[in-house]
């Protein structure tokens, strides 16, 4: 493995955590930025993870009646304005094409021609065309339920962006749906959180706490917006999945009517939800050390890869076919209902090889070399444990124990996951407690703060804009599973209407 | 069944083929027009058969190699100019963003604003976005090849439209590759058309040609353009895929260079390959008849469709249940390496319920009532043959014979497509046969013409012209399967350089 460097990024999380996101992302060529402001390149590595996570959602979807469907990418304008909250949250990032021509002007430039008479936005979200494709559709209660979901992109004009966590277009699935009834529409914006809540901690083994925004953190155009919100490492919280319950705002607004069985006429209940490439962002938060992103074996870009070892040109012929055989061999095993991803890398680059796969993340390195096809053993190093920490496996038992092992580093990333956000998550009931958790311990270093607290809130919009004008604290959910009663308001001391979660936010 | 109408589609393919197009897709609920111009609503029925054919095509790719990737929607229009003849084919085509912003204006109407410095461009392919990452990431032949595919959605401001063939946005898959030496560079080409042929072929049920692009019909920018071509039933040409050679074209244009193992700085070697939604149109004209779409069972959007009959109310209980489990058994089954698709369909509207599904084109229909359970049987329509032909079948032998029936159709789709276009391709060599062949049979009915030619061609794009301005014939390849020799230009009469397939196209 060569040569240990104390950590292989720089700076460490400890030191510069945004920056050690910046370098440890670099390290792992999952993404980089590209030229066109505010948008990333997805990379092999990276995308690999995203398709992984689509298949799991895609299948999850499906399970409980979803069918996919495409709606174009442009908006006409007049859709947006037809809910006017919806309008409001999204006018100040939308991308708007004015032309679909080129020509060369007189001094033999390139410039936008063939005005179109109605400017496109590119989508933000996709709620108004499909309302508009949803009026159409529906009829009667005979029409409906209608459940889809769009896989695609959408761009929202973001002034500062981050590679994942917020870039200017990202790739995304959208579900909307249209029911007959209120239950049901909040039957199935439940059932969808409870999707992206088992995506989160079943596969990405990110410990999500589920819960309802206030109104302030509504989606715009929404009764209720439900979410899932995760804690980094740095403490902060990351939304991660969101559920919205539409009510009749979208139907009344592009005129969703239906007969009922009763023959009245009456406006359908309609719902969207989305999970997006940010939930890659919260992978490497999530899991990420300071030697670089540690992923997930459930939905890793790869589970496994071969480092053959020949330190003479007479050895190379020996380890590459044993190489080969035994990637052949972990390619036939199965691991969450899928065929194992093996990489082989025969680089000889010395201990560089290695330590370009820690910082990849991938769950288990195996050396093989003369003394493994001597001994017919691997040289075993999980991600999870010190990367020092290598065991030598006959090669019969490692492939007969591949799942168990890709289970076990699954379930320790989750375990550890937990309890981080044990420790950095507090009830706080005292005011000046809560002021001073939420003030940055080391003034050099501000990205450090308590974590999450657990609080009481009166219900007022205005005690929550003081919290986060004071503290840049915002009310990440009311979360379902409270239990404890509400008590005081955390800012005004009225009795507390609900029981919060509070973080600073991505 | 209930009554049956003539044909369920009206006016049928020999009445008007391009308003039976239209309507065919109406009938299946397979996609519609938006109300954004030249964009199209993907439905569920039309989504599911492309999801088929992504799985399809991605698995393919793989085991060649390929790796996904996503680049930016946007392109600044400053790469675009990059290559010459690149910007030169798509400048009439593009959608432009001017602006990142909504505002109100004064009065109250919403209008673009935040105008950019440089207007970015809707990706109408991603050469030029692409090219510029390669030229990062490549330094040393040690960096080659690079092997990458991108899924995604595309948008080229097309005048004239019609669904799935010829849309301002569109679906695909792109490839972009680069390569140390000519050689390899044109053998990735070779191997990507080889894909799409198979693809066409083995699980389309569309047999095609392939071959070589003219000049005059070349991608922009590509040294080298290959394509397959396929028949369609009004016997005109489909580009179903093209294969571009782009030789240093787009390396020199954004100064993709590497240091050769020789230690020289070479340009490096490029190719591009795309497939897109068309193909949903090129199956639906290639197999639909005059009751609809007909489905190849390899990427059918469900493959099986269950209808309980229940006369009286007290049947019900029983016909549900022995579909529910027969619907059970199936879904157990495997077909082409996947589980097989079923819909169970019980709504009580009569006949018409067994014409929605033929007019979707559904392989197998199975009707189940209180005879078929009392005869532990099924009643079966295959959608390749007339649809009173039905036959009663066991149940077991039918659970157990499913997978052959499948192929069957498959099968007898692909034979009819190819026995179609044989009968409808001839070799001509004299222009006056040839000019007799292309001109409309029926003046009522322009559509309809003669079919393939095969005839040489001097190479001369003053005689490829000639022909394009006189019949509205293009050369569809020079195909690689010419066989015999060239014989004389079809146009001009001098010894003929290619042999050309000869076609008016979509």
């Amino acid at each position: 493995m060569g040569k240990q460097p104390k950590s292989a990024i720089s700076p460490t999380r400890q030191d510069d955590y945004p920056e050690w996101y910046q370098q440890v992302i670099k390290a792992s060529d999952m993404a980089e930025r590209s030229p066109v402001r505010g948008c990333m390149v997805i990379k092999p590595w990276g995308y690999a993870l995203w398709e992984n996570i689509v298949q799991a959602m895609d299948a999850m979807f499906k399970e409980t009646g979803v069918k996919n469907a495409y709606f174009p990418l442009f908006i006409p304008l007049s859709f947006m304005q037809k809910e006017a909250d919806h309008v409001e949250g999204f006018a100040k990032e939308c991308a708007v094409v004015t032309h679909h021509r080129l020509e060369k002007n007189e001094r033999g430039e390139l410039v936008p021609a063939g005005a179109l008479t109605e400017p496109l936005v590119v989508r933000p979200t996709s709620e108004t065309i499909i309302a508009d494709a949803f009026s159409k559709w529906i009829n009667s209660y005979r029409d409906l339920p209608i459940v889809l979901n769009q896989w695609g992109n959408v761009v929202r004009w973001e002034m500062r962006t981050r590679i994942f966590l917020r870039t200017s277009e990202f790739l995304w699935q959208e579900g909307h749906t249209a029911h007959a009834s209120r239950e049901e529409a909040w039957e199935r914006t439940m059932m969808m959180l409870d999707i992206y809540a088992r995506l989160a901690e079943e596969y990405l083994a990110m410990p999500v706490f589920k819960g309802r925004k206030t109104a302030a953190e509504r989606f715009p155009g929404a009764v209720d917006t439900l979410c899932i919100e995760a804690m980094m490492q740095d403490r902060k919280a990351l939304q991660a999945g969101t559920s919205h319950f539409l009510g009749q705002n979208f139907a009344r607004a592009s005129d969703i009517k239906f007969q009922s069985a009763e023959e009245r006429e009456e406006y359908a209940w309609t719902t969207s939800w989305g999970a997006s490439t940010r939930l890659i962002g919260g992978v490497i938060m999530t899991h990420g050390d300071d030697d670089g992103i540690i992923l997930p074996p459930r939905v890793a870009s790869a589970q496994v890869v071969l480092l053959p070892i020949f330190k003479k040109e007479d050895e190379r012929q020996a380890v590459m076919a044993y190489t080969e055989s035994l990637a052949k061999e972990l390619k036939a095993c199965r691991y969450n209902d899928r065929p194992i991803t093996v990489e082989v890398d025969p680089r000889d680059i010395g201990g560089a090889r290695g330590w370009e796969w820690i910082k990849k993340g991938i769950p288990l390195r195996i050396e093989i070399g003369s003394r493994e096809i001597r001994e017919n053993a691997v040289f075993l190093g999980r991600r999870d444990k010190p990367h020092h920490e290598r065991v030598a496996l006959k090669r019969e038992a490692f492939v007969a124990e591949i799942p168990g092992i890709l289970d076990d580093i699954q379930n320790t990333l989750f375990a550890r996951a937990l309890s981080y956000r044990t420790e950095n998550t507090v009830t706080i009931a005292d005011k000046g407690d809560f002021y001073d958790y939420f003030t940055p311990r080391n003034l050099e270093k501000p990205e450090i703060h308590g974590g999450f607290a657990r609080s009481g809130w009166c219900g007022d919009a205005a005690c929550e804009a003081r919290i986060k004008e004071d503290l840049t604290v915002t009310i990440r959910c009311l979360p379902f599973d409270a239990g404890e009663p509400a008590g005081r308001c955390i800012s005004c001391g009225k009795p507390g209407q609900h029981h919060a979660v509070f973080a600073k936010a991505y």
